[in-house]
């Protein structure tokens, strides 16, 4: 049997009951660390559970044939950061695991998608289409540009999330992005996501030093100048219910405009 | 202190460890529990926190001057079903807190928003803005129509969550929200969910119990034709990946055309 257990978005801690019941009751742990911060290291994480824990790489997820082989005799549980099944790989996991005939079970927890959106204080139902920044090479990623268009269009919230590098494992960090973002708007001149925008930033969300500001794009700027590259997302805000704007006005940084 | 913390979507095992040491250290603990099944009684989840807990009606959140009353200085938790912030009473009642210059803390969970993403083998990034189905009065709500027809030009997803009657505590059926998604195309003819249209039923989800099944409406029907009415969600998918077919052929139910 194949158990995905999702342990949130801030560390192991996220875990939830049945998961950590889950983990108890397995013959073999995996854990998928590339994607998020556990909070706590592997050492520290087999005290607690008291067993081994096998850390997974990407690409041990996408050639699953071991963890597969294995689930066929054994509880195999793989330990992932936020909601297991958000992640694409892991949809192909568990699809991969059925062609087989392997039992699947998977054990959900908080993922970043409603996190941020619960925390940015905007409501659910007017988030459009969501996209990933990625890290950038020698293309700006004008896509998104197009996601932020078509649901501004609407009225509707964008929710950026930031991509990490699978090999360093580094973060884009919120400066980055926010350049990113101006420079498709240099580019594509549709007035989507000009320096005077209003954005949210919400990083390290769920942890004890989670940052949550809104202002204008060249005043997050201003802000983020030598912020570390941790977890976060932008969220650039459609029409705004007087509600949400209030939400916003808790976090807002621009002191000129207040 | 005001903490809100969540337990998910599938009983109070889905709640988190740093959720539970909250409420370990929480001078009054209530519960929010009419808008999704706790999965245990009252009784049984004060046995396990080893302290009292109260009910809370929807009136009680939205007349919240008692729980705020409370919160400036005792440590007041409010255990609620799926993630905290994506209901939109539990945000009023953070601003109301942070208005009064009460301390906020939130511990998230699953919500049904990204566990039916991924449950239904979608890619979470191809979902539109997501819509309610209410529980019919004299009028057909037409909205979710536009909703789904917006997201299906632009070849996105749509996930709608159906309602819970506040008083009766009952949820709108499966076949009762099929029908009004019939009723729509009737008035509205702009074909985007005829009897013919393909639609993913997800209910139960995180239970023993939980049913997935992906077919025509029609088809879609029959299956619920007796089923009780139970939490469930439906998507009508926008353009389908092969990935994504692929795992809607798992759930697929319409015996005359796999």
């Amino acid at each position: 049997m194949l158990i995905l257990v999702g342990f949130g978005i801030s560390g192991f801690k996220g875990i939830s009951l049945e998961g950590l019941e889950a983990i108890k009751e397995a013959d073999k742990v995996y854990l998928e660390a590339y994607t998020s911060p556990v909070g706590l290291s592997v050492r520290e994480l087999e005290e607690i559970i008291g067993k081994e824990v096998s850390l997974l790489s990407r690409r041990d997820l996408e050639e699953s044939t071991r963890i597969l082989d294995e689930s066929i005799d054994k509880k195999v549980v793989v330990l992932t950061p936020g909601d297991p099944l958000i992640a694409t790989t892991h949809v192909s996991l568990v699809l991969e695991a059925k062609k087989r005939g392997i039992d699947v079970k998977v054990i959900h927890a908080a993922s970043i998608y409603t996190v941020a959106m619960g925390e940015s204080g905007l409501q659910a139902y007017k988030f459009g289409r969501m996209a990933t920044l990625t890290v950038p090479d020698e293309f700006v990623p004008l896509s998104v540009y197009e996601v932020i268009v078509d649901n501004k269009r609407r009225g509707l919230h964008t929710l950026l999330l930031l991509q990490q590098d699978i090999s360093s494992g580094e973060f884009l960090s919120v400066k980055e992005a926010l350049s990113l973002l101006v420079k498709m708007e240099d580019i594509k001149k549709e007035g989507a996501v000009s320096k005077d925008t209003i954005a949210i930033v919400l990083a390290n969300l769920g942890f004890s030093d989670q940052v949550k500001v809104a202002g204008r794009i060249k005043n997050l700027m201003r802000f983020f100048q030598n912020f570390p590259p941790k977890p976060a997302v932008i969220i650039i805000p459609g029409k705004l219910h007087f509600m949400e704007k209030e939400a916003i006005m808790n976090m807002w940084i621009d002191e000129d405009e207040r």
